[in-house]
């Protein structure tokens, strides 16, 4: 399928406009397309501006409330619990990882739970902000149940990210941002949109048997934890989705487990939900609370430059450090604009006459 | 192979003689001791008794010193640096997670990173110490490199084992304890004991191409990260090994990547080591600085409930709760003994003879 590129600047135009039209303040709309089309940047597609419709239909569901009242509702020095008063995650998120770093700025690292909330873009984004404070920076998330636990065929876990971010020096920051399963979803609707199979691994079917149909998780399907089956330790990616729900929303009082709201707004919310909406966990632990900050980064170019020159087994692909590649495909984008499928230029088409915008680039 | 089993009273009463021998203070041997034998009691032999031998020949070598002075070098309200001088993991761990635990109590939150240390048992041991506290324990540590990156042949990280432990009400507490690899080395050694293939997906051969031979690790062979390979996510065990890797040794001053020093004691020390010892991290987090500990015991059981309750793929196979083996095997051998290999005894009879212990089951 043939995309259609457009520079940054188009779509942070657009994006903006949208969150206003829904009733956004103007900060809030800036904070919401910077955070939504960082995912775009970084080349993480599923979760940037393909699905901006999807938020106003959360909205005109009225399960986002886009001027909500976020609040923190317990702390001390070093923790802190917000309600996100069914805000946008895309603006719920940042405003608590700032209360973690400012909590790390006084007593050495700040840790909030957050309730309440929906979903919030891409993790890596959260725990980004910490490193230009020379902070080591956390962020996780739970989200609406497509993960089956190992000897399980019920949908349990969201595909539930851990990102954590790390200063280096004259190197580019360490940044994980992953999902807790072998793949993300993201990637079956890659695979989906080109008619292509998943690898054995990434799925299930309704039995529990292998299935490399990428839209098994229309029949029932589910993903499966990262290490795929229990011989290589999907227990483990089980258990990692497991913490991830219980720090983001047992802790705060979300809705967890089975219970975390779905994503698309025509799903139904689940019965007897045991907390209020989606859950994000937030750390931030500042360098020189534990070591001068200058010396820490030196070791850190040390520990990036020893890695990237690992013996490779293929001359031509070298070892990579987390964040490596989402950096790459940023410099690229920046200069060259973000490719859209048509399917996604027809949504964001749609939407832009459904809410009167009349000047749009689709 | 034919096990003996031994009371848990028999192998206690002769570990901290061992302690004892060598010159660790009657405090610092009961601690060591039960470090030591919980590995045993929950099901984890590779990290028990078997390695006795091991930490006595780092002593005999000097690389463990049975009388370290542990103190804190740097600390906020929230964090501290703790320098191991070279003492015992068995020792210097639990000490550490005691000031986890202490500042948390007043700040909400504590986080230690240790440096200059040596092998500390089971990461889940030290994870648990918070359970009794109403906090959430963590615990990880990094080790001697066996495990290849994602596209290399080169061994840069250890097992780097994570443990999470989270207190629960009716139900037993939550405890996550794994290496990041796809299986841990102990399997490994388990499979060489009893000559046996490994499942494609442990391990690497030296030119990075899978192999099912256990001892592959000898001939230069890797484990691999969890995930396995890089179609099924082994980048994610790669990033969170090297945030353990990080967070123990970096922050700390100790000895990163394929820096770490060795556990056998007949391996030489790597060259050029850019840090002191192995590093460990801790963290401890009081659950009423999050929300009543009452009300998040309650979720957690219903959390608990509702996972080992998810439909299973087979009915005979109901789904597990991370801790669950573990604390059935303590169980079963509290009661009924822990079995040693052969080979294991015959080790511990030989020490008991090297250090003049005369009364002794082996």
């Amino acid at each position: 399928m043939n995309k259609t590129t457009f520079s940054y600047r188009q779509l942070e135009i657009f994006t903006k406009e949208i969150f206003l039209k829904i009733g956004c303040s103007e900060a809030e709309s800036k904070t919401a397309t910077d955070v939504l089309l960082s995912a775009d940047l970084r080349g993480i597609d599923s979760h940037g501006i393909a699905r901006l419709t999807g938020y106003v239909r959360l909205w005109e569901n009225k399960r986002v409330n886009a001027n909500p009242q976020i609040k923190i509702t317990h702390e001390t020095p070093s923790t802190a619990v917000i309600d996100g008063d069914a805000g946008l995650g895309l603006v719920v998120a940042p405003n608590a990882m700032k209360v973690a770093i400012a909590k790390a700025r006084n007593v050495g690292t700040g840790w909030v739970s957050v309730g309440n909330s929906n979903h919030f873009g891409i993790a890596g984004y959260h725990a980004m902000m910490a490193l230009e404070e020379d902070m080591i920076g956390i962020a996780m998330t739970n989200a609406s149940a497509l993960v089956a636990p190992t000897f399980s065929v019920e949908r349990m876990l969201g595909t539930n990210p851990i990102a954590i971010a790390i200063p280096a020096g004259k190197q580019p920051a360490f940044v994980m941002d992953m999902a807790t399963t072998t793949a993300a979803n993201g990637k079956l609707e890659l695979l989906q949109r080109e008619n292509k199979d998943a690898p054995v691994g990434w799925i299930q079917d309704k039995y529990g048997e292998n299935s490399q149909n990428a839209a098994e998780l229309k029949d029932n399907g589910a993903l499966l934890p990262l290490g795929s089956d229990r011989e290589h330790g999907s227990h483990k990616g089980y258990a990692l989705g497991s913490v991830v729900d219980i720090f983001s929303a047992v802790l705060s009082g979300g809705s967890y487990g089975p219970w975390a709201p779905p994503f698309p707004a025509y799903v139904p919310m689940p019965e007897n939900m045991p907390g209020k909406g989606l859950g994000h966990f937030f750390g931030a632990m500042r360098i020189d609370a534990f070591r001068k900050a200058d010396e820490f980064k030196e070791h850190m170019d040390n520990w990036i430059t020893r890695f990237r020159n690992a013996s490779p087994k293929n001359k031509n692909q070298h070892v990579l450090i987390p964040g490596d590649p989402e950096r790459e495909t940023e410099a690229i984008r920046r200069k060259e604009g973000i490719p859209l499928f048509p399917s996604v230029i027809e949504d964001l088409r749609i939407l832009a006459e459904k809410l009167h915008i009349s000047t749009h680039p689709f």
